[in-house]
Formats: C-alpha cells, sequence, structure tokens
C-alpha cells in the first residue's frame, strides 16, 4: 500500500474537523444571565466564556491547562536585507527559550502556561538542543522574491507539525493553546500571505517589524511585492499560496489552528505573523473558525487588516509587536478568568441576592 | 492633650506623602531596553513595569502579593429611585462576597490576588458577619439630593479606613492593591463627585448604572444636578464636597489611594466609582499621582471623562460595567506579567544573542 503523501494527509486532518454545537453556547448564555451580577454586566469576559463554553460542549467551562505552541524558523528573503536583526537571532532567540530568558517565558510563568519550543525550520542544525521539540522540516525557506519558499509537501509537512503538537498537549492535559512563533524574516512572509489571501496590496499590511527605518519598510514593501509577483500567488490554491510565500514556522501554526480544532480546543492567535497563519488556516478549513480567538493587537499595520478580514476583535489593545505568543499567554490569563466567572460564580438563587425590579 | 479629629489625623497622613523617586524609572528604562526583544517592542507593558520600578525605587520590580480592597456602603439617594436594584443587595452581595460566590472572588482566584471586604456604611447591621472587616462608620449615608450625604467629620473618618486597610494588606506583603466597591446607588454619587471636581455637568457623566432604562437616567441625572445645587459644592473645599455628595465605601477608596501613597505600593483603580474617588483623592493629595495605575475602560460614560480629566489611559477596555474590583484584579495579571518580564527577562549580553544591526 502506498504511504500517503504529506498533501493527502493533511486533506484527511482537515475533513474530520466539524464546528462546535451551537447549543452549549446558548446554555451557557442562560447560565451566565443568572449569575450574581447585572446581565451582560461583564462585557467581553461573557462573550470569551460562551465562546469556549461553545468549544467544551459544557456551561462550566474551564481552563486548566494552557500551554504557547512557539514555532521557530528562518526566511531565505531575509537576503534581501529585509529585517533589522541579523538570521543567527533565531536559533539564538531559541536557545534563549528554553533557557527560559525571553519575554514568552516569563509571562506564561505569571499566567500559568507551558511553552512548547519547536524547531520546524531553523537554519542553523539545532540537533544537540535540549529543551526544545525537534521537527525540522528543512533548514529555513528558500528566498520568496526569486521563487516559492517551499514545495507543496513541505508546507503540508510543517503544518501537520503542528497538528501533531495540539495533538501532543491536548492529550497531556492543555485544555487552552496559544500560537507564537520566531523567526527573523517572518513580518516579511506574514505581510505576502495577507496579501496572498485577502488582496490588499503590501503597502498596507508591511511594517517596522523589529525595528526597520522608513526607507527600511519602502525596501521591504517591494520586496514583498516582487515575491508576490514572482510566484504568482493569484493563480494558485490556499497551501500553494502559503508554499510559495509562507515559512515554515507559520505552516506549522496553521497547523495548530487546525489541530486545535480537531482536538476541540481553543486556540489563542498570538499577533501579526499568526493572523497571517490564522488567515491560511481558516482558508484551508473553515470549520476551524469557531475554535479561533483573536489576543491583542499589534501595532504591525498588517494585523489590523487581518483581524478584520477575518472579523475577529482583539482583546488587548497594549501596543506590542513581539510576536513569540505574548499576546496570546497575556491574553490567555483573560480567558481563564472569564471562565472562572461562569463556572464559580454563584447564581442569584444560590446567593440569596435580590434581582433587579425586586 | 486633645484627641485630634478625624480631619485632623487625615491631613497630617496627606502631609506624609511624597512622589517616588524618578530615578528608579531612568534605571527601568536602560534594563527594559537591553533585554532580548528589540527595544520598547512590549509597548504598554514596559511602561507598566516602568511605573512599578519607579514606585519600588528598584529596576527589578516585583508583584510578590496582591489584595483588592472592596469597600462597600449604602446610598441615602436610593429613596429617589436611581437604582435597578433594591438597597438590600449591597449587604447580600457583602454575603455573596465573604462566601466566595461573586464575579471579584473569582477573578481574584484566577489572577492569585486577595479580597478583603470592608463593611464602610452598610445599612444594615452587619455585626455577626465573618469574613469581612468591620469598619462601619454608619449605616448608610444622608440623601445628597436634601441636604449633605455625611458630614465632614464622618467622610474623613472613612477615608482613613481606607489607609488603615492599606497599611494592614502592606504589612502583611501586599505590594499591589486594587479598589473594589460594592453599593447600590454609588453611580450617582460618583456621578456628582465627578462634577464637583471636574465642572463637567451631570448629563454627560450619569449612565445606567447597573440597568436603567433611558426615563431612568433622565431622572437619575435631574437628581444628581439637584444635590449638586442644594449642596452648593462649587463654594466647597474637597473633603466638604466629598462630603456633599460622596459615599462612605467611596471615601474609604479615597483612603486606598491616598494609603497606598503612603505605603509606597501601586494602586489600580477600577471604574467608574473607583476613579471617581481617585479624582477625589489626587484633589486632596496630588502627592498620591504616580502611585496610580488605572485598569480598564468601563462602559458607564463618566469612567472616560474622568480618565481623561486625570490623564490616565486604561489597560483594558472590555466593556466591563460591574464594579466589585473586577477591572483593577483583570489589572493586577498584566502588571503581574510586566514586572515578571522586567525582572526575569535575560539581557542580549547574558543570553548571547546578536543585537539590531550585528
Amino acid at each position: 500500500m502506498r504511504v500517503p503523501t504529506y498533501e493527502e494527509q493533511l486533506t484527511a486532518v482537515i475533513g474530520a474537523v466539524s464546528s462546535p454545537d451551537p447549543a452549549a453556547e446558548e446554555r451557557a448564555w442562560a447560565r451566565l444571565d443568572s449569575l450574581t451580577k447585572p446581565p451582560r454586566s461583564l462585557g467581553r469576559l461573557e462573550t470569551i466564556a460562551a465562546q469556549v463554553a461553545r468549544v467544551q460542549g459544557t456551561d462550566h467551562p474551564t481552563v486548566t491547562g494552557k500551554t504557547v505552541l512557539l514555532m521557530a524558523g528562518d526566511h531565505g528573503v531575509v537576503a534581501e536585507g529585509v529585517s533589522a536583526y541579523p538570521q543567527d537571532v533565531t536559533w539564538q532567540m531559541v536557545a534563549n527559550f528554553a533557557a527560559g530568558g525571553a519575554a514568552i517565558n516569563q509571562i506564561c510563568a505569571s499566567v500559568g502556561a507551558d511553552v512548547s519550543v519547536h524547531d520546524v525550520g531553523v537554519a542553523k542544525d539545532l540537533g544537540d538542543f535540549a529543551g526544545i521539540v525537534h521537527a525540522n522540516v528543512a533548514h529555513g525557506t528558500a528566498n520568496m522574491a526569486v521563487g516559492p519558499a517551499m514545495t507543496r509537501e513541505q508546507t503540508a509537512q510543517a503544518v501537520l507539525v503542528g497538528v501533531e503538537a495540539v495533538r501532543a498537549v491536548a492529550a497531556a492535559g492543555t485544555t487552552l493553546v496559544g500560537t507564537g512563533e520566531m523567526g527573523i524574516g517572518n513580518t516579511s512572509a506574514a505581510s505576502a500571505i495577507a496579501s496572498a489571501f485577502t488582496g490588499v496590496p503590501p503597502s498596507q499590511l508591511v511594517g517596522r517589524g523589529t525595528g526597520l527605518d522608513d526607507a527600511g519598510v519602502v525596501h521591504k514593501t517591494g520586496v514583498v511585492a516582487r515575491a508576490l509577483v514572482v510566484n504568482a500567488v493569484e493563480s494558485l490554491d490556499g497551501l500553494g499560496k502559503l508554499a510559495a510565500v509562507g515559512g515554515l514556522e507559520i505552516a506549522a501554526l496553521v497547523g495548530v489552528v487546525i489541530g486545535a480544532a480537531e482536538q476541540r480546543v481553543v486556540v489563542i492567535s498570538d499577533g501579526f505573523i499568526s493572523a497571517a497563519a490564522t488567515l491560511a488556516a481558516l482558508a484551508l478549513c473553515p470549520a476551524a473558525r469557531d475554535y479561533v480567538m483573536p489576543s491583542h493587537l499589534s501595532t504591525e499595520p498588517g494585523h489590523a487588516v487581518v483581524l478584520e478580514y477575518l472579523g475577529l476583535k482583539p482583546i488587548l489593545e497594549l501596543d506590542m509587536r513581539l510576536g513569540e505568543g505574548t499576546g496570546a499567554a497575556l491574553a490567555m490569563g483573560i480567558v481563564d478568568s472569564a471562565c472562572r466567572v461562569i463556572s464559580g460564580m454563584a447564581t442569584f438563587a444560590e446567593a440569596g441576592v435580590a434581582e433587579a425590579g425586586a
């Protein structure tokens, strides 16, 4: 019997995803309105609780385990001079994550979340690195400004890394996953993906990334535009677009979104790069929509464009632009609070509190 | 020797408050810019960390203990029909807080904070209630629509309850306090305070509170306007304004702000009622300014007006309007993350990560 290709395996995973039953969300709203507070007075916390209720199929949703899945990969497009930082920073930051010295480590400690760091496409051989998941598909992508960043099979393989990552942490008790990434050059790839899937021109999507000046932004915009033309992305299907202008860590995050839907856990999408991955994931697998929760609004201009296109309203707006999953981790704290409210509060009847107009 | 009046005691407390030294904040910014992230890429988290650094006098600020100080009191103005809920809800909710069934209990559990509930002015005698701090100054205020809500001495006594509350929790290890309140009718008092201290007319400040309809808001606006005229608030000093149209729990929150400055801990101001208390506190004690951090933006219209007047930009915007300290508790999670970032992250040198342009 022939071994299925990665693309065939991915097609099977996507085919198994279905939307959650809305009945649990209806029960959740009835419960929220019975709790000792004026109806709807907790605003966004209540809509968050209702979404988690729907995904978990219960009006007493809980967050018993939180994990940020941090995918790392390098980008051939850095040869075009699109980043303020050298490519070695990708693996150096992977080492920093493993040692606990990065922002994501500290924020996850604050909210009680784990970080699981995956080498999906780091340029340097990290074979001897402890404390990370080894899932390298290729040592960086090709330069999208001169041809496809990845083959379709590499892309599907990287997506499946993300699917498998969710399966592993869900089996270990995680009920809330967050997307995180590290990859010098990946705001260029994210801008190209955003343009390819939304039709919005690169000039409205490209930003400073880790710290470009105005001239750098102009140059980067030109590189992204060239990548879109060189690869004729308009003629490609979803997986083809992702292969042409994506990244290995971005493809893995596409898999995290699809895998979360498969495992019926909420996935919190972090910043601009994660939003680009979510955009691609929902193009490939529309049934994953209800499992996705936004986190924050990045200062990277493309983020607002993609969130609006997806109809996602960010929970936090803290002028952050770091990535790593930092916004997703902060939002996890809010989601935990929302679930404790709906599941732990007393009703008016239980507490013996009078209702409005009584 | 004559026993000093409450007002004299309060004057002495205010006189002892001084602004924190800005030098620690300068060192904090230097440290933040040395950490393994693009400079300023954590946005608001960095400004939060810098403020806590300044208050704590160190570039390694920490949050080792968090407490929401929840002050409860009743309002004579409910006789005018300004609330959707009956007055008994105040003591019923105090019982609910003590039993752990309210939203604030759940959110505090989520962020690892304690709740300390104080009876400062509940109408019902709560002498036999367990699990609360007994500091009742009076069994509710008088009706501000026909005369002063409190005497100056009652007001100063209630402020000192808040000062003492901060002293007690600071001595027990709290390094971050939040303001919380419960009191049927207190959005009317908060609207009157906001108008008295800012000069903005009640029509721009009064909202639905716990759930008034349009006609109810019009009526409530008229009651607040009458209270301001009847008490001739324009002619009064700060303590006089607070006495005329304030509340016992609101006065205690004024004391929480002043007490936090005295104890050199950051105080997170919750929603509209807390903002009104902060407004009065900073009028009485301008040196407390640097110790105050906002939390969220309430949907109650007066909140945005007061925050803008005070120059405070909310951290969260989640369409909440419950009070109890729920927004302050959520913000405590963000402040904890910010302090872990500045104090726990590795520097570029420590982690061996290349800097921009390297």
